[in-house]
């Protein structure tokens, strides 16, 4: 079977001649994927096919890939969906190993297309082929200059950004886009149905490509997690940043994405989740996807995120500081060396602060902008500096009244400590003009618009810190604990065998006796002291409240008044084998938590942590991760809950020991992962937590086998 | 005392002649707004006036106004703060009547600033002058074309908008961005410190401006709120969308602008309540304030919020769809007979819904488009379609591949029965090629940029429902209601005093006896039954838990001994004067609210709603509106909070009654207005709710005399 390995694909995106099988006149893709190639200095390596050999665009044709007679790497289909199969066999029989579809009709189209597609890849891995799509667009490799594609208007410069996209209508959209605010691209490849070849393993040939620096990805499902998880972690350690705009966030596209591309479409809070632990950034505009992905192509993994601002507009520096706030992008305070070095920059009247106003003495100064830009990238909290000013972009707008401002800009930059951005009041083109403009004022980078920028620097510091972290410190894995032998791994567990693989593995529970008589109960209580909670123990009743399997602060005689009223009612249940009573103190106080764990189909076991209560119930306040999850990513999750505030103590309540529930949850998580592919579900419902005691007082456990 | 009236801001905006005073060959002011005059023909119309009557950008001068000769209407001031009265007084004396002051180093200055400032409008008040500024860079007549302004590169096309700006260095980029996106203009105001003339000045003038369907507006504080609510109110009447970039919801923002400003910023929470309450739209950032603006002015009031979209691109719908439940923008599901419509014009793989994709088959068949516009336009949920597909805009780009389809959808718009909007996947640039392409087609109007139409379309929708229902029914005012003495109105109030005032107002309170006796107490514990709650009721004890004033679940003989503790309780505190100790039936059970109304210094009583409890502790989560409020608008406050499902009814509680609550926190509106300017704050804490039982439980007012 053929593996889709980077080198393997090298031969697909770096073709050294292309054959475009169904050429035709008529065609509009005939003609548009010909005239890119021409275009683009390619045409004497392409070759056409057309089944009459009819002259096209001008060209003599052959009938057959095989009439070639020169090596090809790549047959471009655009053959009918029932002409396909047959045209295959002639690209392998012509020594042709890559094959690029377009025909729709196969996945994305019912069963019949389903099964079409299923007997298209069997035929191609039958042949040693690889295939890109079906029912796509082609792909444009910009370095090369070899677009073998069928989408207009492409860009002529190339540059540090590849773009893959589910979506062929809106690829030319999104190339357009990137064109206009100066986001150059390394490659441009639609993926359509992924039948064989998946945006994991298109990301995975970019991660060694030297060119490409970022990925922007437009995706409405993810067909191949474990490539892509893969490929994404490869992504990550190569420091390059993979920018995803997601569709399916709502209910209604997930339905219709469902619908186009025949796919799960994926729960969404769980690909968030996947996302931020693959430190993939999530974009929700295609706007921000490119301008972001452009940003950390030319910023680079930043040492810190801290955003140092200055601007010529206060009213933008107010702006910028909202949409800071709004969009959690940091703008540090600055350190009192820094403030001293902008006081003896500064006029009078300025306010040194960050966002910084130079104010319009910079108009009469421009050298203020120098200083500035240079102090500024030199604060210790500061890992980029953007200075907001204007640039031109129309013809004319030259020679441009303002290029003082850039040179002392630019001149700042190349002072600077720091990575630096040019930004401008609002979005307009990068053209040629603008280009000309930073050229000559030696400013490298530049993004358009405030909101943008908060935006982009927000998501390129967060992916550089959670990009290093990966890097860094491995989480321990969890095969140290002790399991439960294979054979007892099958349906639900009782409440006792719960509290006992969780104590096995150092989570602490509440202490419990597994009472199988009155007396024993009565012993138990006594023992205990105080008042007690008694509930039904079986593996069959796991929603115990449902059946009145629950009694709470019981004590003295009414204990065993209580053990014979849940032996009864146990008794009702059919089928129920009761392993006893279990006999708890109550406890009282403190905060209720939630702790739980799942096998999502597409991504494997994830943890969810909420707070317990109307928070979850009314808020649905949870957070979510994948396995596995260290103590310091269990407490981001806590202090990232939207009622976090809880945590620190309400109505006089103790402050919760964040670390203390940080290590519980991560053992969790841990033991989930040691349980391994068994395991169904784990929960803990309620994890009380009073100050630095937390406890669990019940759990689920269920297996796959149920 | 000058006012300034719509009428009397005329002369201002629409001048006959202008005097630049102070111009100079070597100032960059000077030379910009006298290039800006000449360059839109108002050559002939401009007075140049130099102190040494040097030639000046190529004309001969005049030293004073009083020298010209002939009528002005405006004196355009350059000259320094220190020559600035005497050059009011020059320009008075010459019969002119307006002035727009440059100069900086007033009110945004400091303490010194400020009493320039001061001096600056009595001035000018003194002489019957009316000023606009100072610390600004003019204005824009562009309907007229009469630029009086120092600002560089403006549009030659005028257009419905209006742009007032507080920031004179942002609005350059404001104009070009509007010019990029093709939203014309009609005036652009900058305000600097609004020493005379404020925002709300020129948008009472711009409610009477014919030219002027909408008015944008960058701001980081409102000076004069009397005259922005009044002008606000004018334009919903009118019809007229304003959309406002108000700076300074974060508090670094707010803190700079209150810096850059020397006003007052608010609450923005409070400036939200407003907003909403006048039909204001927000938002947050420079693009879609202009995008807004451009498409309230072309849309005009839609007849209902709906949004239907039609798309080439399948992803380009599940990006609106998403984007459109993240943002709050209504997408109706299809009637039935619009769904049988849309499946006759559509092929049969497509899925009929909105959005709708048209897929690939409209770019065979064109005519698809026109239908579909058409056919969506109909549905009774539809206000407003909006159609995506691309639109050229380089030069380059002509001819244009797609005009076939931009006459497609152009024909379906001229059938729609509802406004349409042609939408760009992305956002580009509206040019002279785009106005050709949608001219020959005959698309009156575009937005570009997916996420972009959303938040405008979302924007319209709402403006048009709020400011419909502004001009509808009038709330009710509370002036029936029965109020105490004037002579009563003072300091704090006892609960037992603000029990009374809500009761006569129609306001459901809990039954209490006010017991001066421990027999007393103890008959009233009787006649209520059960258990009680006993709280010591004295005006000067407004936190009574604080000092041990409050018993509950008292019963029998323990009612006594309560009373006695509490009276002892009330004695430790120095000057209380106890009116007795009120005893209440305990209640348990229900939801907690809070209601209560307090005085804004700018924006007078303001009414905030909120769950009790956790919910507005932990989450800050409340709901606020100026008053009066309808019990509609209550309830809309109701639902709108975060965690609103709380009153569905949680963990078997009965849900509560929606409508009753809103009932009585009108009425709690009606009567804060009833009791008038007096009136400091009341608040009711908690308002408790099970079912349809509501009821204060205990109540604080305070009046402003305290």
């Amino acid at each position: 079977m053929t593996t889709i390995t980077p080198q393997r694909l090298s031969s697909l995106f770096k073709p050294r001649s292309v054959a475009l099988v169904g050429a035709a006149n008529k065609s509009q893709f005939s003609a548009l994927v010909y005239h890119n190639l021409l275009q683009f200095g390619f045409g004497e390596h392409v070759h056409l096919v057309n089944r009459r050999g009819a002259e096209t665009h001008g060209r003599p044709t052959v009938t057959s890939c095989q009439e070639i007679g020169a090596p090809v790497d790549v047959a471009f289909m655009m053959v009918p969906q029932a002409g396909t199969l047959e045209a295959l066999s002639d690209a392998a029989a012509a020594g042709i190993r890559n094959a690029v579809v377009l025909s729709s009709g196969y996945g994305e189209a019912g069963e019949a297309g389903r099964a079409a597609q299923a007997e298209l890849v069997a035929h191609a891995r039958s042949l040693d082929m690889v295939l890109l799509g079906p029912n796509m667009l082609g792909f444009a490799n910009f370095v090369d200059r070899i677009p073998v594609t069928a989408i207009p208007k492409l860009p002529q410069e190339h540059g540090p950004v590849a773009l893959l996209s589910q979506s062929g209508a809106s690829s030319s959209a999104m190339l357009d886009f990137a064109s206009m605010v100066g986001v150059g691209m390394s490659y441009m490849v639609t993926l359509g149905n992924e039948a064989m070849i998946s945006a994991g393993h298109v990301l995975d040939y970019l991660v060694d490509d030297e060119h490409t620096k970022a990925v922007a990805v437009f995706m409405e499902t993810i067909r191949d997690p474990g490539t892509f998880r893969h490929a994404a972690r490869r992504a990550a350690e190569a420091g390059k940043a993979i920018v995803v705009l997601k569709a399916g966030s709502s209910e209604l596209s997930a339905r219709t994405a469902a619908a186009h591309t025949g796919a799960l479409v994926g729960d969404d809070a769980t690909i968030d989740a996947v996302f931020k632990d693959l430190g993939i950034i999530r974009v929700d505009s295609i706007e921000d996807m490119l301008i972001t992905a452009g940003a950390a192509a030319a910023l680079g993994r930043l040492e810190r995120p801290g955003i140092g601002v200055v601007s010529i507009s206060g009213g933008a520096c107010d702006i910028i500081a909202d949409r800071a706030e709004d969009l959690g992008a940091p703008l540090p305070a600055l350190a009192p060396h820094t403030q001293q070095a902008l006081a003896e920059i500064m006029p009078g009247y300025g306010t040194v602060q960050n966002p910084l106003d130079v104010t319009g003495a910079a108009v009469i100064d421009p050298a203020i902008f120098t200083r500035a830009v240079s102090a500024m990238s030199k604060d210790p909290s500061v890992g980029v500096v953007a200075v907001v000013n204007g640039l031109p972009w129309r013809p004319d707008e030259v020679p441009y009244m303002g290029q003082v401002y850039v040179n002392a800009i630019g001149e700042g930059m190349r002072q600077a400590a720091t990575p630096c951005v040019y930004v401008n009041q609002i979005l307009q083109p990068v053209t040629d003009v603008t280009r000309a403009s930073m050229q000559a004022g030696g400013v490298p980078f530049t993004i358009p618009g405030l909101r943008q920028t908060v935006v982009a620097l927000r998501n390129v510091g967060w992916w550089s810190e959670t990009t290093r972290a990966m890097s860094g410190a491995k989480p321990t894995p969890g095969e140290h604990l002790p399991v439960p032998a294979a054979s007892a791994r099958e349906g639900a567990w009782s409440e006792d065998a719960a509290r006992r693989l969780l104590a096995d593995a150092g989570i602490p529970v509440v202490p419990a006796v597994l009472a199988r008589s009155a007396d024993e109960a009565a012993k138990a209580a006594a023992d205990l002291g105080g008042k007690v909670a008694l509930k039904v123990c079986s593996p069959q009743i796991l929603h115990k409240s449902d059946i009145g399997g629950v009694r709470l602060g019981v004590s003295g005689a009414d204990v065993r008044t209580a053990y014979e009223a849940l032996v009864a009612a146990a008794e009702t249940v059919d089928g129920a084998e009761l392993e006893g009573i279990l006999v708890s103190p109550m406890r009282s106080g403190g905060i209720e938590l939630l702790v739980g764990v799942v096998r999502d189909p597409q991504w494997g076991p994830m943890l969810a942590v909420a707070l317990g209560g109307v928070f979850v119930e009314v808020l649905k306040d949870s957070a979510l991760t994948p396995l596995p999850v260290t103590a310091a990513r269990a407490r981001r999750l806590l202090t990232g809950l939207r009622a976090a505030a809880v945590l620190d103590g309400v109505r006089g309540g103790a402050p919760a020991d964040l670390d203390a529930i940080a290590a519980v949850v991560a053992r969790v998580g841990d033991l989930a992962l040691a349980l391994g592919d068994d395991l169904e579900s784990l929960e803990i419902n309620p994890l009380r937590v009073d100050g630095s005691a937390v406890e669990a007082l019940d759990a689920v456990v269920t297996w796959r086998s149920a």
